[in-house]
């Protein structure tokens, strides 16, 4: 019935590929030499997308190494970045040295849950509190609809927000490695499934934006969604003088002047250089998601220049990141977190720590940059 | 002196690229052969990239064709999109499917001009006052310092934002089709140095964070970055029903309950289903920022069900992209530009329009799945 | 040695105030009989200023009486409001009126927590760490530190967010019928004592701003303040339409793109039309601190039209009220109290109650004026 | 037909109040004995509120003078504060008195607009796009528009905001010297009632919730609203040691650690430490509308430590104050804004000058305090 060749097929081989790539430059006009050439079956990626035609190549080099000492990472590790913009890796890496010297990054994870906020329609406010009633005393059969979903996947918390005929359940599981959206989609849609059946609530969206994926919500940034990393450094007056050629206190000064008064100035969630720069890098070479840039750029930079020389850290309330499932199986995405030990079961932690850690050293170098500009001109104005 | 092999060296040629991906393998431990095959020579990349040792490849699929009639895009468009989240893709591409029945997108460019904001110190509140007259009674100096940095940007404003002893110059620059990200800098840069020398003031940092880039600040959604853009589509609603089984007040109800009052609740800016999730898969395959989706995650989106049907919109008022420079010359990449003709000059506006309305194709078809969830268990329980 | 006479004055007795009014009108030139005539005795007010020299009166009107089928609040009130801005009370009274033929108001109040977040200053991550793990095994001194302080308030719970070098600890106590503010500051600050005593931290602020107080803060409007509360009402087809001269489509229409929509764009916290204005009135009616209007701003407004007719509900995250303390006991105060039966003790919960059920019958008389302003303009096209 | 006694009595003389009053104890089985006590005749609030029944008292004091070195205001200053809140008048007036110590406060008002924003109902982006061009090639006539409402009002500007089916226009007034909001609301109103017959869009609400009047929005403490004031004071390091009982090091480290990393962590627009205290004090005691406290919450406090010893400075971007009109000429309200000279024409921004500067003391001293309880606290230990 429906065409299933040229830009209909919706095939998953190479030959169904190739045969899209080619309606494709039909119908575009346009040769897809470059997008052919990639080096994996296309049915390896048949759960990441459809109407696959071939891939972007994105160029990746790393960063680093970088030591961390952290809980979950602890070591030295090469740092896969996969980037367009010039200059970025290389200014990470100059973080990354500079931190290196100081002794490296300290690193911990506060918290860690996934989390998915159904909406429900009520009947109002009366209706709101049995349904929050029913789900305090049916513990145990939530239980059970949460584990008919999911083996990984256990729920820590159900936090109610009423709010008129609706009612908001913001449901955080704990989801092992992996990023756990679609866990935490599933088994929350299987709870208001139940709920439904015993209250009479329905659910209107198994997403009502209390989760919140993929925006800029003030809830993440606030109660945490995915991993909650924090990582410092303490790098030395001599090494901050000699190698970021500017002082502690310039660049504390740039930090309150720029991320934290001009943050607050420009109505900013975060407080930050360029963090989204170091996630989204280091999010599309291993797999994840790079629409979950989005959390990391929520991060607060802080700075204090003390008898030791600066203290830096940054803390990063929204790391969503898994090392199974999503776009870590695929060749080169799992080479890449190879590289950084993160491949498989039991490292998503550790890759949070990563990406603090990273994100620290973009920050620092950028921070110094932009301070030592300011020292040169300074410098300059002395000089006349 | 410095060790130029290895992990150390700083080459930019296919040698230099295979030497430092060897001392990456013999590093980590870890062989990297697919990140090693790719398709073009390192040093097309060698302006976007540094340590390279080889590339990620993102799957490739398109969604659409999606009929357009905006102001720069105008016509059938096939639209390339890189995304390892299985689903996404499809969505999109039945959300393009539905709008194409219903007579295509409409849209438009409201402004398009790239900010930067550095962040000047001076001596207190009179200071600041004399440089803004500085600035007010200079614009033809100032003008030329702009111009001897760039020749294809143009300032078109600068806003200044006194506190303290901070001054905030927030620039605003039409960059031609280049993202103009760097080009404003170094304009706001070359402006800096010169009122730096004329009024006392000095400048902290290029950026001051009231710019803001790739970070989630309201001043971008309010006043704009980049381009502002709109997309809406009418779906009649015989459309709506058979094609996305849902209703348009389902539609609309869902969009009120989630995007509206659940992005209200969580402290959100903007208010959208996934914007995030097409500007992302758009811009890496385009060779766009991806760090930049953090701008397109402040999208808002409205619904309306009238006798028409379904009226629905997007309004995104942070589309940084460019169709020169940056990652847009990568051969894959370019490629993708290709597909839907905005490679090169005379094509950011028109790409701009593009992301609208990609978004509006995914906002569409995810609002209506929820919806039809919902709808789906009205049906089970009439059914009972 | 310090002039104790004239503008130096600092007792608190009838004849102080009287040689410091005098001093000040000599000082300012100004005569100021109207502030010289006020009705109690300024003893009672010794707690509550300093420097007094007479009142400020503020007029005083009633709304209602409404109708509040709540947990706390049941039955008819007459809601005593302060203002100087002419039609407010008309305007909320005509609200009050709908409602009552409506068959009133539904409130509940949610929670009811008051919070304070001390800052302390700590040697990094581990240290945090180390402070959270003391706190988290110290239960009982803690409370007992907190018992020192207060006999009516009760720690609730201590929430750690780490940052860097600081920790920030939000402490929630039940307050009694106390607005509680002073009660969980000196309760704060006695258990931070203690922790600084045992773990080497050192309090930098007894208030880090993650409380937080007389600030819009999304934290507050997420988590909650004082009480969180909600009020509803079903307005009738009929009665919307002969009363209220509006359609319930057309106020939903109106709640939508101005409460919703508009507020959104705006970056506003909260999304309603103008909750400060009654907030305002009725909190310096009764004595309530009227810098905590912060709180009451960041209320949410949602309609519906259904086969009911109007459905509408104000959800308010941060209602910080009290019965007794700050200014309840001054005799004008006391006596607006007591019109609505909220003096003392066992009250506050009650008063909350009715602040919602004014904010909300405030909501919908101008929701409904405006809905009403565009039909009178559509009635007038159609009349052409 | 209906009652006009009791309850219903809608008169405004004294016996029409001294009726509602009786019907009011009556109603509430309270005796308003304090209420009943006021200085003035009601008619004199005639334009105030409705239904009144007497006044509420609120204790007045003074903090000052503080010495102002303003563009508008500039002297020394009594200034009136109305607030329940012990320990305000005399930490305001703590404030002061270093203040005074150090040279004075400097201010500046650097921008001056009160806005409002209806929103519109169009047919889509190019009907918004028609709409905004007739705007723009209209100015004579919407001159005229406005002229037709206001005398004293005159238009600035209307920026458009487009979005879908809904067209926000903000449109910017200056007000003279009152606080402007009705002037601006009437004169909006006229003009759309034109844009509507003109081009066929119609006004769904003469606010869109983009003015922003009494929320807590981006867009007034970006753009800003009423009066842009910044205030600041640089206080000499043994002042701040012999006066404050703190050093100016100790208090950048309070004001960073809470007022900007506490308020970025806690999603606060603003960053301050109670600004809403002093403005509501302010605002009550000279008649200024006490639900736009909300407005002055939105303050940024920065301060710097240097050689001169302390820079502190405020900025307020939302100071919506006028000094006729409003409740400024009830009798009290008029004397306290007598006290500072600046009742009646040509006095708004001398007004917004000193509620700055009152901000500024506060802050200062508020900041202090929890500076020196910090050293308070160090010293004890170093005692041991």
């Amino acid at each position: 019935m429906t065409d299933t060749t040229g830009l209909k097929n919706r095939g998953k081989t190479k030959a169904d590929t190739e045969d899209r790539r080619k309606a494709a430059e039909e119908f575009t006009g346009t040769k897809l030499d470059s997008i052919s050439r990639y080096g994996f079956e296309p049915e390896l990626a048949s759960k990441n997308i459809e109407n696959m035609i071939g891939t972007v190549q994105i160029p990746l080099g790393y960063a680093g190494p970088v030591a961390i000492h952290g809980e979950y990472a602890d070591g030295e590790y090469l740092i896969p970045l996969a980037t367009t913009e010039g200059a970025l890796v290389a200014s990470i890496s100059r973080g990354m040295s500079v931190i290196n010297q100081s002794g490296g990054v300290r690193t911990a994870v506060l918290a860690d849950a996934m989390t998915r906020a159904p909406v429900l329609k009520v009947n109002g406010i009366k209706h709101s509190k049995k349904v929050i009633a029913w789900i305090d005393s049916h513990k145990k059969e939530i239980d059970e609809a949460v584990a008919g979903t999911t083996s990984h996947g256990k729920l820590i918390d159900i936090e109610p927000f009423p709010n008129g005929n609706s009612l908001y359940l913001r449901f955080s599981f704990s989801t092992g490695d992996a990023m756990g959206m679609n866990m935490a989609t599933l088994a929350s849609e299987a709870v208001c499934r139940l709920i439904e059946k015993e209250t009479g609530a329905t659910m209107v969206s198994v997403s009502g934006n209390m989760c919140s994926d993929k925006k800029p919500a003030a809830i993440n940034m606030i109660s945490g969604r995915g991993k909650t990393v924090l990582a410092e450094a303490t790098i030395p007056r001599d090494i901050v003088e000699s190698k970021l050629h500017a002082s502690p206190e310039s660049i504390v000064d740039t930090n309150i002047r720029k991320n934290l008064v001009g943050s607050s100035m420009s109505g900013t969630l975060g407080a930050n250089a360029h963090a989204a720069n170091m996630v989204a890098a280091l999010f599309i070479a291993t797999g994840q998601d790079p629409a979950q840039v989005v959390g990391g750029s929520m991060t607060i930079t802080t700075c204090e220049a003390n008898d030791d020389g600066l203290y830096i850290c940054v803390r990063m309330p929204t790391v969503e990141v898994g090392t199974v499932g999503g776009g870590t199986s695929l060749p080169c995405q799992s080479e890449a977190l190879k590289m950084i030990d993160c491949q498989g079961s039991g490292k998503a932690k550790k890759l949070a720590e990563i990406v603090a850690s990273t994100v620290l050293a973009g920050e620092l170098s950028t921070l110094a940059a932009q301070a030592a500009g300011q020292l040169g001109q300074a410098h300059k104005a002395l000089g006349r």
